[in-house]
């Protein structure tokens, strides 16, 4: 604390991301990281770049990038908005989008930091609950409201919300925005970009830090209607103008090119995840059924907190968070399947008989 | 506009940065992006990280950079702070620092982006006439205020503040924070870090953009007391966790360490305006004294507009801004000798006899 702090940022309660130990070698299954590699490609075009015209400013318009990402989609380059991950996208979403007189409405249980942004912009928000087991009931959220975010599928949970009822949402909520999050939804999800032309309120965010393998890259992009991409461009020109570097720009545009790796990379994480989650259920384990590169799983009789800090032990990073509802489950990123068989074998040792 | 965007995003009036072609060739001295390329040592380490790993998040706490910049300055790490290029942390140190009930101070000719600052995040500002020749008075400065933002040497004009003149300021203001931007001071200015220990309101904002020729890096940092070093790591991370790539922290640590390559370039940057400066005195242009690697620029004949246009109709792209005051300068990068000859070449052409 310092007399020399706002007001604002006295009151905040920050994000904690994940560990990130930078020393010991862990199986890191903490943070939904990809366990393969980027596209030999995208490694090929940063080496390629990182030459003298690193002294010159980047295309603060991100042009290649959204022109590669529009034809991905099919749709036009006014419809891309890029940032430095999709957490500086949400947070220019939340100001100029979901910053409203109106409450913004999240499930209670979702990414952590949908309220960490709005004490920092001073929004007014709700928490639905998620069902018993861990549902969206999308007609909860039919309520007077500024503005919707969900994330699918849900962070933490795993589970998918389909687009049916998605459409549906959007058919009786059309006075506020609706942000889907769609950071994990190329394991297995059906993503709603398609619905952005029928819907001028919806606002899709995906990144390239998950099935693209670029965490540290910090790259991810929004879609949605012109006018909605106009809000974003405002926020981000009254912020930062230059967030994304050269040589992010264009690793993530031949990122997005290489379709045929990053379908070879995404089908291994989602077998991995079949296998693994079957061989979870024979050792009593609960595991949410997930589309996500993790699954949040719970033991019928072993201790979360008590499983956490033993795998740790033994060179085995996950997750695991003290908020009520979750806090007996753990929630594992779907490694290699050799990481995966280590997991499993210590848990296995672990575990009583 | 979209009935979706917020009040607050309706109101904003985005920064506008300079020109940055992505085709043509211009001779560019529009943006202040040094002319020579960063250190070999930095693009090497970069090539040498473009690897797998990049499927990783960066390190959040920057510790490498961080203690790396620390060691540069003779400062502990929590004297540090790493950010997306200097412009985000200047947002950050708005909202965290000079976001208070008292107006936030700055003259009326400097960073354009100051107020845009102020609009993005609700803050109360006054703007500080220079003086006749554009100076700043720090004795203007002293009034009721929530924070006070001098760029040094200041942005635009290239004048340089005596460093004793912000010590003085310093004594007499220490109710609130000081914010110094440094984004040139390399180019011959005296910085005011060294004043960090003596005042715990002193926030120092540099750039790698400028002297380190980085600026397609994205990487900028503070310098300060710890408390408020600990305010801006509060409001980035209720914003975004990891807003600088693998490669800029490694790159961006190399171009510190490098610092024989960093002073042989500034030095030659130096040199080129002291010799243009010369030379554009001859061709009657009033030339206001810069520390910085620009010069703001007068003729006594000719219009500024005019012979900003005429000489990007040949191939040379330079800054005007219509703002009051200021609107009959032109502001003009320090390039190589080379294109510095042909700039000069180039207005004698165009000048009337």
């Amino acid at each position: 604390m310092s007399k020399f702090w706002s007001e604002s940022v006295r009151e905040l309660k920050p994000y904690v991301p994940g560990e990130q130990p930078q020393d010991t070698q862990y199986i890191k299954l903490n943070t939904n990281e990809n366990p393969y590699p980027p596209s030999p490609r995208v490694l090929a075009r940063i080496k390629d770049l990182a030459d003298e015209n690193l002294r010159r400013y980047p295309d603060p318009n991100g042009i290649e990038l959204r022109d590669t990402i529009a034809d991905y989609f099919g749709l036009q380059r006014n419809n891309i908005f890029v940032g430095n991950g999709s957490d500086e996208i949400l947070a220019l979403a939340f100001y100029a989008l979901l910053k409203q007189q109106q409450p913004l409405l999240f499930s209670d249980i979702t990414y952590s930091f949908y309220d960490v942004y709005c004490n920092f912009f001073g929004i007014r928000y709700q928490q639905i609950p998620l069902t018993e087991d861990f549902r969206i009931a999308p007609e909860d959220y039919l309520r007077p409201n500024g503005g919707i975010i969900l994330a699918n599928p849900n962070a933490l949970t795993g589970r998918f919300l389909e687009l049916a009822q998605i459409e549906n949402l959007l058919n009786q909520n059309n006075e506020s925005a609706v942000l889907v999050d769609e950071a994990y939804i190329d394991f297995g999800g059906q993503s709603a970009v398609p619905l952005i032309e029928q819907f001028p309120n919806l606002l899709v965010v995906q990144t390239l830090s998950k099935s693209r393998s670029l965490a540290g890259l910090r790259v991810g992009f929004a879609v949605g209607d012109d006018p909605l991409i106009e809000g974003l461009e405002r926020a981000k020109n009254s912020f930062n103008s230059y967030p994304l570097d050269r040589l992010a720009l264009a690793g993530a545009s031949e990122a997005i090119r290489d379709d045929a790796y990053f379908n070879d990379t995404r089908r291994k994480v989602i077998a991995t995840r079949k296998q693994v989650t079957a061989e979870l259920e024979k050792l009593d384990f609960k595991v949410i059924p997930s589309r996500a590169n993790f699954i949040c799983i719970r033991h019928q009789h072993a201790n979360a907190a008590d499983l956490y800090r033993q795998l740790k032990a033994r060179g085995i990073l996950v997750r695991y968070f003290s908020a009520p509802r979750v806090n007996n489950y753990l929630r594992v990123t779907i490694g290699t399947d050799a990481e995966m068989q280590t997991f499993l074998n210590t848990l296995n040792e672990l575990l009583p008989d």
